[in-house]
């Protein structure tokens, strides 16, 4: 990690840091969706009773030459993508030390966990984008950003390609190639559809705003083709069965959207196909949501047969067509043709070709993932970071270090490691190597030592570097990667932004673990995630929620924490206001179902 | 007409007509948008401190014999479309007596007057759409409504032909026919291209909520094309060059929402483009909004030139292409190319080829607009009716009957007619021809009877035939035919719908003008339209509107007055919250400008 420049602060920043200009900022922070250079005055009573007085100063444009200087001495950083990851990552970077460039074909972040309310307009789509302009306002320059596409990353020259996909006849070209210093690659994933025929031609997806808009028409689409006058009552039931191919938290979620759209609005204005109306689910394996608890994986399905959502599990989807899917029940072998009014496709993810092509360039063509070590740092590439959906972290095994680990820890090179030794080194395993903690959690020890007990759980004084393998070795089968989630993806931003924040002061001052192979410590401590638990939203206003410390919760008051847990991560007020006042709209005059 | 059946009251809705029932028939018609079949149970408080509980009945249904046969004798009535006309006509129609059976490609009506807005995100799509369903449920009985195109109407055999246009892969029969008893022509009129070269290919228009979604999207595009590396500042400004065609009330109310969108939002999250935008408004007539009072008009030009909007009055558009709009100044015959990122077209209407072809099947092939007398009935069919944009009334000139009306009010076949006897017709001939009101007015005569008055002004006590003729010979000159707004189409719905309702009474009790060529009175009144004015919203908070009497008024006061009454007249509570929620939004957070 190399990184000359030392970090200006911005003088602007900094002659007024009076409490009152901390409390303006907290507020300005909070309406960060407020068009901020339209001269705000505000006039705020404080509880002392003053008035303050503040407007809004603009920065002297940098024309001086040590200005130009800095500017130019500034590392490139380019960014790939406008999702979880890279909003994350910009809107907390520090840009004072960086030229910060954004490429994505998104002009705007999407909260994508309200996607599936997006389908039936519980929420619409507009309330749950902000333009990434507007997030990656900063004070103190500019986060220069462009509508394209990332057509391919070089890395021996360190530059990236970009295509504009926008449609329309306008002149100009719509390629550029940009330089990088650093390349954050945050491009998320695309849908997998396993290879499987007819699943891109016939049915929809839910990653993108778009494809949720799109469902929501073709929802609509399907009721109206299904009253007209001259179809036969079969020709109905087809057009009027809706089947979601994939049983984990999106598919879930949107099969239970779906069922509250239909019976809570639709029967209402079509109430002559009422009965004609069907939803199946399937699912590869054998319970829906088997990610999640099983608690609430039994819960979901009691709540869907009482729905009456047909859930079919251990069926493997084997084509789509226009008319049908074709589905092979995995126990008997049987195969079973649905005849469909619409199909939801929604069964993970895959690599890009961009990112799979840049995983050929540096000798990763045969993972299946981009792999990154724990620092987020692409593994084989010292200037290119990876964050979301796109990469995993290949965490470092135990066992690979063990001798290593062994030698910096035995101190005397007496060849024997004693209890006083271990716990001198224990801290920076456990931050190293987050698989102990793990392995300690399920095994139920309370401390690192009893790591160290013999096999009949006596207490050890010294070990030996056979018996310390033995006793590490069960440690890396608790490594486990990170699911594809916005939370994951969120995290890994905000750390990576951290990093870069404080590069300077961590490369004297490093505040990572000890350097087992080698010297010194490590800049950064490595990335840790946080689970703050997951929600499967059912329908009906029930929930289930896995919150952390193996806490479970279902039913009404859990869809209300999900309520105020999903208003308060909006990336601003804009948003949040929207959210809240859809979700109202919606109690009070129930969803729209005209055809746009 | 004929209409044999009695209208039959439904039962249920008179076993309670006291005062709370009528109270909360008014609470229930307020909140129309409220799902009525979801159990709803209200209570409030009277002003006599008494609760009440009221909870929806529903209907037994139908399956008695009279209840049977009374359906079977119901009369068939066809309506095409969902516009204001057959909205407002649907609204208000009395369905006991009638079986109706709507058409249209949309399955929603849309409040027009706002797609202005639409275009830059001032309002959103969603609010100013409503179901057509939910605008047409009545207490008692069904209105059925199918999502499809009426590809021909065959006036021999009263019968329309329908296609669904559903393009998805839905089975079932997508064609049906209906056969009608009336047939209800609503359909609106399709944008008039003028047969120029290129527009239907690379212009936009403003007639549907899908259009002025697909504008908001352009500008987006246009500025992000313009902003990518690549381009030079001369392309930058090719992009960024907005072209409007037609200086009418839409093309005007446009120009000032693109250019507030512009320089209120865009330029803050593209201000390196800020100086490089451009509007362009083109019109061929000398004033732009030359319908409206030349004070309007001149307000509204100068508006757009302190605004740097460029407004060409007296150019013709002679050819569209994806880089050039081609354009011939009238006076210097000049022949002027402006490149263009994006064009609007906004130029008036034309008849749709439905109607055209059924023009030619009822013998009004040779005329431009489908014509219908002053009772909105299609000229030449004694079944159809047409209302809206789609047709145009053709009033009866005096100058036709004057033989007639001299006749029918020279009692004592004289010859000679008096005061007397013509004060005694008056009242008739001013609801029969209402040109007669109107050239009074222009004339600033107090009195009708001052139409008799000789040359020199002298009041003549008696005319013969001769003087009678002169004396109205120019009251046929004030004949002008109505515009094609949304105020005309929804006065003529409602006034259909009222004739409808009431034609079984007006058999046998005509309200309408005595017929002067045969005898008796005609059944009902003519349709007469209101003028209550109209408004031009210009932008950064102006209108300027006209009102009845003469009155006009411009600037920040009358774009209050726009919104109140923009306010006040969407067709349901669930589009008036959500349309002022959005204006709420937009004086808060801005426009947005995610590009979806």
């Amino acid at each position: 990690m190399h990184h000359p420049e030392k970090r200006s602060h911005n003088t602007s920043n900094l002659h007024c840091q009076c409490h009152v200009m901390r409390l303006f900022s907290l507020l300005n922070k909070a309406f960060n969706g407020i068009p901020s250079s339209s001269k705000l005055l505000l006039v705020f009573s404080l509880s002392g009773g003053g008035l303050v007085a503040y407007s809004e100063s603009q920065s002297t444009s940098a024309t001086n030459n040590t200005e130009v200087e800095r500017l130019a001495n500034k590392k490139k950083v380019v960014v790939l993508g406008t999702g979880w990851a890279s909003a994350s990552f910009l809107k907390d970077l520090d840009i004072s030390s960086y030229d910060v460039r954004v490429v994505s074909p998104r002009n705007y972040f999407a909260f994508t966990p309200l996607l599936p309310s997006v389908t039936c307009g519980t929420v619409e789509a507009r309330s749950i984008v902000e333009p990434i302009r507007n997030i990656v306002k900063k004070k103190n320059g500019e986060i220069q950003f462009w509508e394209a596409e990332c057509t391919k990353i070089d890395a021996a020259n360190k530059k990236v390609f970009c295509h504009s996909n926008i449609d329309a006849n306008l002149v100009g070209k719509k390629e550029f190639s940009l330089d990088y210093d650093y390349l954050v690659i945050a491009t998320g994933a695309e849908v997998n559809t396993f290879n499987t025929p007819g699943v891109v031609e016939h049915c929809h997806f839910l990653k993108e705003v778009e494809d949720a808009q799109k469902i929501r028409t073709s929802v609509i689409d399907c009721f109206e083709q299904a009253i007209l006058p001259e179809l036969t009552e079969e020709e109905r039931r087809i057009n009027l069965h809706f089947v979601i191919v994939g049983g984990g938290p999106t598919g879930v979620e949107f099969a239970a959207e779906l069922h509250d759209f239909i019976y809570e609005d639709l029967v209402k204005l079509y109430p002559m196909v009422r009965d004609l109306v069907s939803i199946t689910l399937i699912q590869s394996g054998d319970h829906i949501l088997n990610t999640y608890d099983s608690r609430i994986s039994s819960f979901a399905e009691q709540k869907f047969a009482r729905d009456g959502i047909d859930v079919r599990t251990g069926c493997r989807v084997l084509s789509v067509t226009d008319k049908e899917v074709n589905m092979k029940i995995k126990s008997t072998g049987e195969y079973v043709p649905l005849p469909h009014g619409m199909v939801v496709w929604s069964t993970g993810v895959t690599t890009r070709p961009v990112v799979k092509d840049f995983m050929e360039q540096i000798g990763q063509g045969k993972r299946r993932v981009l792999a990154t070590n724990e620092w987020l740092r692409v593994k084989g590439r010292e200037d290119v970071y990876a964050i979301g959906d796109c990469a995993t972290i290949d965490q470092r095994k135990v066992m690979e270090d063990i001798a290593a680990i062994f030698k910096a820890a035995d101190k005397d090179n007496s060849g024997i490691l004693n209890v006083e030794e271990f716990q001198d080194i224990i801290d920076d395993i456990l931050i190293r190597y987050p698989q102990v903690d793990l392995h300690l959690q399920s095994e139920h020890l309370s401390s690192v030592t009893d790591l160290l007990n013999d096999p009949e759980g006596n207490a050890m004084k010294e070990v030996d570097i056979e018996r310390f393998k033995s006793a590490l070795s069960h440690v890396d089968s608790q490594l486990k990667s990170l699911p594809a989630t916005a939370q994951v993806a969120a995290q890994q931003g905000t750390y990576l932004s951290r990093c870069f924040n404080r590069w300077e002061k961590c490369k004297t001052q490093p505040e990572g673990p000890r350097r087992f192979k080698g010297s010194g410590r490590y800049e950064f401590l490595p990335f840790r995630y946080k689970h703050f638990g997951q929600f499967a939203p059912l329908g009906g206003e029930q929930a289930a929620a896995e919150l952390p410390g193996d806490w479970v919760s279902v039913g009404r008051s859990t869809q209300w924490l999900w309520y105020s847990v999903y208003a308060s991560k909006q990336v601003s007020w804009r948003t949040r206001v929207l959210v809240i006042s859809d979700w109202t709209r919606r109690f009070i005059f129930g969803r729209d179902s005209s055809g746009i």
